[in-house]
C-alpha cells in the first residue's frame, strides 16, 4: 500500500516507507504463514493441494500489476490466496518430490536470512556468513572424510555439478579460461544413464556438447560422474571401483550425491558411499533429505590448491580491493560464477545446531525404517508390483488394479498399465488428498515413484498411502 | 533441540519434529528479527555494523557443529548473535552496494516463500507461481516495450547474462548443444570495458575464454553485450546507436540492465534506455534499485519461439511427462540450466501490487532527486571532487583531505590519495557509522562509489554522509 500522498517527492526528509504500517502488515503475514502454511498445511486433515485449471487459478490470483498499490486488507487476502492454492509441500502426504517436510529451526534461519538480506561475497558484508559457510562446509567434510579442502554452496544441485565439470577441465587444460575449447581436443565425460540431467546440460552450456556425455573414440575423457542416490530409483554407483579406475586413468572423479548425501550422517546407511573420499568432488543438497529447504546446496573439493578461485575469478576491483583492512582471503565471492549469492548456510547451520549430527542421522536411519516398512506392506499386497528392492528411500511401483490382474500376457497390458498412474495421479490431485509423481524409463512403462524423508512422517501415513493409491485405483 | 528421546527411532508413529516446540521457535525468531534486524536495523541512532576481527568473530559465534542438539535458550541466543554480527544492510547508512534497503511488504513475500518452499519446475508442484512468474514477466517486458516473448527468473544477473550469451550462441548454432564448440568457428563477444564482470565469468564457463570477450580477427561475433547502468560509474550505452550496428550485422543484442533496469519505471528517466525494444534480452535485476530482496534477478526475451527451452531443455521424463491432464507447456522448468529452482517472483509481485507502477516510479525519481543534491553539496565543500557528473544514481568522488588539497602536482600526490580511501573505509567500519565502496579504475586511483535508491533514506541521511568522510578524513 502506497501510504504517502504524490507530494512525497518533495518531503525529502522523510523516508518513502512507513516502518509501522509496514512492520503491521509482515506482522499479519506471519500469522497467516503460521495458520495456513504451518498449521494447516501439515494437518494431516487438511488437503496437500486444492486444484484449480490454470485459467481459473489465473482469475482467483489477479494477477495483473497496475499502476496504483492497493490497501492493506486486500493485500493480506492475496497473501492468504497464495497460501491457500500452493501445494503444502510440508504436508505429510507430500511424496511427490525429494524435497518436502518442515523443520523449524531451518525454517527460523531462513526467515532470519530474508531479513538480513545479505549478499555472500566479501568479509566486509558478510563476515558471520562467510565464516559460517566455512565451518558448514569443512562439517560436510568431514562426513565425506576429508581433513581439508575446499567447497562452495550452490544455487542448486544442477550447478554443483556444472562446477565440479568446469573445475575437472580447468584442471586439465587451463588455458580454457581464457582461449576457450577451439584448441582442445574434444573432452568427453563418463556418466551412467541414470545419472541425473544435469550432467546432460551442463555438457550442453559449458560449451561441450550432449554427445560427449558418453564415450567417443579419440576424444580424451576428462570427467567420471558417478551417482550416490539416482533420481528416480534411488540407486548408488560402486564408488570405489569407479575410483581405482579414475586413479589408474587420473580422472576427475565427481560424485552426485545431491539426492543420496545425507546417508552420510548414518552410521549404519553410510557404507553405500564407501569410497566417496577418494573423489575430487561431491556435490549435495542439503535442502532434500536433511528438510533444510530451497535452496540449499553444497560442492565440496578436496583440492587444495586454490582451484575453485583460480578456475572461477575475474578479480573486480570494485569488489575484491586488496588493499583492505582485513585478510582479502575472506572475499569468497570470486569463487562463485555468480556475482550476488545468496546466504543458504544459516538455515542448515542453525537445524544441525538445534538437533545435532546425532538428530539428523536420526532421521535418515527413520527413513530407511519407513521404505522398509513400505515395501514389506506392498509385498503383503495384492496390486502393488515393486520394480526391485529399493537401496535407498525411493520406492519405485507399479499398481496392477484389479481388472489388470493375472493379464500380463495380454497384448494391451502394457499400454493399459501405463495408463494407470496418471489417472491415479490426476484423482488424488483433484481430491487434494495426497501427491506423488510417476514416470516410465526406459522400457518401463508409467510407475509410481514414492519417497519418504520428511520427519514429520509416520508409519501411519504409509498405511494411509497404500490404502489411498487403492482407493484411486481400484477400479481401472 | 532435539526433543524426542533416542528411543524415539521405534515410535515409528510420532513425527519427528514437535511442532509447538518448533512454532513457538519460530515465533521467539520472529520477535527476534523484528527487533534486531527490522527496528534497530533501520535506526540511524543504531549502527550499520560491528566489526570484529574474523578470529574474535569465529569465537563469539561458536560455530563448531557437533553431535548433539543444543536447548532452546541457547539457540535462540544464537539468532540474537548472528543478528548482532551481520551488517544491516537495510540501515539508511549502508551506502556500501547496489543492494539494501527494505520493503515490508516484498519481505513479506519472502517469508510465504520460504514457509512454502515451492520448486519452481512444474505447474503441479508450483501452480501459483508458474501463473505469477509468467505475469511478472509480462509486467516487466511491457515496460522494455514488448508485448510477447519470453523469460525466466535466475540466480542473479550474472546468470543472467550468461543465458543471454548461450541462446545467442544457440540460435546462431544449434549444433552447439549436442556437439559443443569444437566444430564451430571462434566466437567473439563484443562489450565495452566497463561491463560487468559476468561476462568474462560466462565466456570463461561456457567454453568460449576471456580472450574473445575483444574483438579477435578471423573470428565471428556473435552477442553484442550492452550495458545499462556499470556497476562503478552508473554509465548508460547508447542502446540505439548499437541496435543500429547490431540489425545491421544481425547480431544478437543483449542489454545488461542489471543495476540500470529499473529507470523504465520512470517517465523522467526511462529514455536512458532509449532502444532497449530493440534488444534480443534484457537482464534486470529489481533486487538492486527495486529493493525486491536477494536473489530477484531477471532475463527478458523478445523471442517468441521457445529458445530458452530448445536450448536448455533436457526432456527429464521423470519430471516433465508429456501424459500429463493439464497443459505441459505449464511446466516451465526446462527453460532453465536449474533443475530446483527458487521462486523469486512472489516478492516483487507482492511489493508491485502494494505500491503499483506508480509507486515504484516514485522510489527511482526520488533517488535521482537525492543524487542531485548530493552532488550539488559535494560542489559546494572543499574536498570533494566528483569524478564526473553521473547519469545515474552512483556518485563516483575522491575525497581530498586538507594536507593534500593544492599539491596535485606533488610527485607522491596520487599515491597518497590512493591510500585515503581505504583509511576512511576502516575508520567507518570500525566506528560502525556507515558503509560505502571504493575502488580504483583504470588510472585512477581508489575513490568512493556512494549509491543511494533506498526508500528509507532521506536528504539527511545525503548531509550526514558528507559530514561523516569530512570528520574521518580530516586528519589525513
Amino acid at each position: 500500500m502506497q501510504t504517502k500522498e504524490p507530494a512525497s517527492l518533495c518531503d525529502l526528509n522523510e523516508p518513502l516507507i512507513d516502518h509501522s504500517e509496514g512492520q503491521h502488515f509482515l506482522n499479519e503475514t506471519f500469522k497467516i504463514i503460521m495458520e495456513e502454511v504451518l498449521r494447516k498445511g501439515t494437518d494431516i486433515k487438511e488437503k496437500v493441494c486444492e486444484w484449480k485449471e490454470p485459467e481459473e487459478l489465473a482469475l482467483l490470483l489477479d494477477l495483473e500489476l497496475r499502476a496504483t498499490g492497493e490497501p492493506r486488507h486486500r493485500l493480506l487476502q492475496r497473501v492468504k490466496d497464495v497460501a491457500k492454492y500452493s501445494i503444502k509441500t510440508s504436508h505429510p502426504r507430500f511424496f511427490n518430490q525429494q524435497y518436502g517436510g518442515v523443520d523449524y529451526h531451518s525454517l527460523a534461519g531462513r526467515f532470519l536470512t530474508e531479513a538480513l538480506n545479505t549478499n555472500l561475497f566479501t568479509y566486509e558484508v558478510a563476515p558471520v556468513f562467510v565464516l559460517m559457510e566455512t565451518e558448514v562446509l569443512r562439517g560436510l567434510r568431514q562426513l565425506v572424510g576429508w581433513t581439508e579442502g575446499d567447497g562452495i554452496f550452490c544455487p542448486g544441485g544442477s550447478t554443483s555439478n556444472m562446477y565440479a565439470m568446469n573445475l575437472a577441465r580447468y584442471r586439465l587444460f587451463p588455458e580454457v579460461k581464457s582461449q576457450g575449447l577451439w584448441g582442445l581436443p574434444q573432452l568427453t565425460v563418463f556418466t551412467s544413464p541414470e545419472s541425473h540431467y544435469s550432467v546432460k546440460k551442463g555438457a550442453a552450456y559449458l560449451g561441450l556438447g550432449t554427445d560427449n556425455v558418453i564415450l567417443v573414440k579419440g576424444a580424451v575423457p576428462f570427467l567420471v560422474s558417478c551417482t550416490s542416490g539416482t533420481t528416480v530409483q534411488g540407486a548408488f554407483d560402486p564408488l570405489d571401483h569407479i575410483a581405482d579406475v579414475c586413479q589408474k586413468h587420473k580422472l576427475w572423479m565427481h560424485v552426485d550425491a545431491a539426492w543420496g548425501g545425507s546417508v552420510l550422517f548414518s552410521k549404519q546407511h553410510r557404507h553405500l558411499m564407501k569410497g566417496v573420499d577418494r573423489a575430487n568432488s561431491v556435490a549435495w543438497n542439503p535442502h532434500k533429505m536433511l528438510v533444510a529447504g530451497l535452496q540449499c546446496s553444497v560442492l565440496l573439493l578436496q583440492d587444495t590448491t586454490n582451484l575453485l578461485k583460480q578456475c572461477h575469478s575475474a578479480n573486480a576491483t570494485y569488489l575484491f580491493q586488496q588493499d583492505k583492512f582485513y585478510d582479502v582471503n575472506l572475499d569468497i565471492g570470486d569463487k562463485s560464477v555468480q556475482c550476488s549469492r545468496k546466504v543458504d548456510c544459516l538455515k542448515l547451520w542453525l537445524m544441525w545446531k538445534a538437533v545435532g549430527s546425532d538428530g539428523l542421522a536420526e532421521r535418515v536411519d527413520r527413513a530407511f525404517i519407513h521404505i522398509r516398512y513400505l515395501v514389506e506392506q506392498m509385498k503383503k499386497r495384492e496390486g502393488f508390483h515393486i520394480l526391485g528392492e529399493p537401496e535407498f528411500v525411493n520406492v519405485c511401483f507399479w499398481y496392477i488394479p484389479p481388472s489388470l490382474r493375472g493379464k500380463e500376457g495380454n497384448a494391451d497390458y502394457q499400454d493399459r498399465l501405463a495408463k494407470v498412474a496418471p489417472v491415479i495421479k490426476e484423482r488424488m490431485m483433484k481430491q487434494g488428498t495426497m501427491m506423488v509423481g510417476y514416470q516410465p524409463l526406459g522400457n518401463r512403462v508409467n510407475f509410481f515413484r514414492v519417497i519418504v524423508f520428511s520427519p514429520l512422517v509416520s508409519q501411519k501415513d504409509m498405511d494411509f498411502f497404500l490404502n489411498e493409491i487403492e482407493r484411486l485405483g481400484n477400479d481401472l
